[in-house]
């Protein structure tokens, strides 16, 4: 049913590796993101800080297998301008996930599954199957989410009810 | 004289939990704090920070004794979106603390003095209290902060002269 | 030699449309821009800020052309779960621009180039082509970068000479 | 049915006042927002800047009836740490609101709705409501939210489809 | 006493400049606001945002008055890289002020002080002053202030009294 | 050539010192920066929160060698209002420093340059001097930043040439 990790599970082998960036261009977060994530990367996020002499700088962080740490600090050290990389260890507590698909008016869409113990705990319309039905409609991307949700929650009612 | 921690310490059996969310209503984020703090969490708070897409999410960070960090990490998975929470280790070196009281026009009113080798070092009056007093007699808050640090200035001034 | 208004020129008729957003689901973000600017927004931006009971909202900006506004606020309406929109009337100064393109190793690449009162003050590699640039070639894209400017520096200094 | 001003429309008597601040206390912010709120503020909230000499600062906005300007400037003179507010002037468009009562497990909740040239483009469940019967019912807020909503977009369908 | 505007007055001539900043390297903003203020402007903040393609940028903004809004719009232009500016207008309130010099066991020490219709309202240590006096006695700069203002205070209660 | 660290190293004793504040005057922020760098910080920063009742704080970040820690909370006891400070171990990955010197019209100017594994991959014109030289001769820090930029690319393609 999907290519995720099935079991909720704690992995302890994780590191955020982190560059303080003052004086890069903007235009190529985007881009630095698409690399990391491709070769990788299990999160990659901006944080905005002010460094030294007041300068509106942003920090860099990567979630990452510190198996892989070494290669996405050649990315870092390649793309970005930072002359150092922080590195923190740290566990990632992730819940089981499935992939499910409801059908809508508009196709069948999927929806990311989250269960804590065995319990359904979040449910997540696909960002990018919404999107292209509400391209493809005309319909509000909100309304797309809406009627997802409403119909997941609604198969969940009748499986309990059963 | 307090229900607080009157020794300076430093405690290693910290952790700071942190998840990232980039599909939650912002309206949840008080009632969240609000049940973080109440289940022992030492400090709640939340960091704006860019995810992938160039979504504008924040960062919610837990700091909490090891021990309660699954009760934590019940309450963020059943409260927020998030399919995952890092764990981050820390230690925290925290001040003796003590709770003094001083007599203002308004009535008595709390302050939180913070020791370090003995010194003082910090000062602050209890929001809640002064607020409580800028409410009943209509005179500013920062005024009401400004008269409590005064009256405490003064009677640290008398002791050390004694 | 370019699609963009050419003359520098001050635009009066501008306004720009903002919304508080605190209860609106982050990842519809880039739908949102992408769908404003679709439909004629001059620019759009958010900006992170802290709205009643303290929670994490974002400010939606779009700068648009005052005869665009009805339709925008459209947009807005239905994309975000806004109940309001306020409207700001601004100026606009904008440089004369003009795209250039300079050779590479990696094949031409655009330049855009923006002139005060008739001499050169920016001039700007094109992102998506130096992200293509990138992509095919393996280099960094921070390399890519500095080679267009190198070349165009180099160009305008040879023209300068003769 | 509702104190809520029912029909759509534009109000262009409004003003935007702003004070950036740079050496107020941070704990004063919530009662701040709460007398200007009190006082007749349409919005008020909070942008994180960046200051002379680089100090992290906050710029306080108050949305509000150009009449109601001058108390609200005494307000932020009294309570606030600044010696100069700007002052902007703003439309504002906003929709016909309504509030309706949906039946729950939990009790009636409130639903404010609004409606964009006689459609429905917006509902949004009170949160102090939601927020009520989630800690009446141990049941997590977000679940109260989406009961709330598939509850509403239900009686909505049911009325289109007669 | 003073060199700064005496009488409480507003001043409905300013505008504020507003500027975009997505490929700028933020190393200069230091440099660029000093020349802003050199040359006259009333203000200078930046505001982190989130742009096009999610690139974390910062939006410059100057307080002016419109008299001077060419000169800083020509700064603006060469010093950073942006292809246009925003003016919106603005009406400035600003308080009465004056200068007064409390005596310290670090010796005098300015206060700027604020006046709401005749009233104080703000008074505020000159952080240079404290900073040099901090730096030259080696207590803390918090103590500083703190002892600035406790001076300050104490005069005002005894003249009050008399 | 350069007081620099010269090789290419990863330093496992490093720690993140943190303090999280709501109720201090962000006029100090600078002064506290100056001091935690000239007693050996590796680096300060500060990120913008939110915090308890929704205030706008902001943490501050001291990463320094774990043998320095002790003096750092040192001052961040005394300069902050903080009553705890956070300590994360982390580990900093740094590449090879030189700093080396280029000819411009404006007089030598020095560049910051980075190895990683004996491959150039950063270069980084230092600012105060780029400052200096912008201040004596009236042109825009931007080019000055440009022409060292080139100037040094240059002399690499001349060096590869040979």
């Amino acid at each position: 049913m999907s290519f995720l990790h099935k079991e909720e599970h704690v992995d302890d082998n994780m590191v955020i590796l982190q560059a303080n960036l003052d004086d890069m261009n903007p235009e190529w977060t985007s881009y630095i993101m698409d690399k990391l994530f491709a070769q990788g990367a299990n999160d990659v996020f901006w944080i905005p800080i002010i460094m030294k002499r007041g300068r509106p700088g942003v920090m860099l962080n990567v979630l990452v297998d510190a198996s892989l740490a070494a290669s996405m600090e050649e990315v870092m050290f390649a793309e970005t301008t930072t002359l150092g990389i922080r590195s923190i260890r740290a566990s990632c507590h992730r819940l089981a996930r499935e992939i499910e698909t409801v059908e809508t008016v508009w196709g069948p869409i999927e929806v990311k599954v989250g269960y804590h113990r065995g319990n359904l705990v979040q449910y997540a319309p696909e960002f990018k199957e919404c999107e292209e039905a509400a391209k493809r409609s005309g319909v509000p991307l909100k309304t797309v989410y809406d009627e997802v949700r409403r119909v997941f929650m609604e198969r969940k009612a009748d499986c309990a009810a059963d």
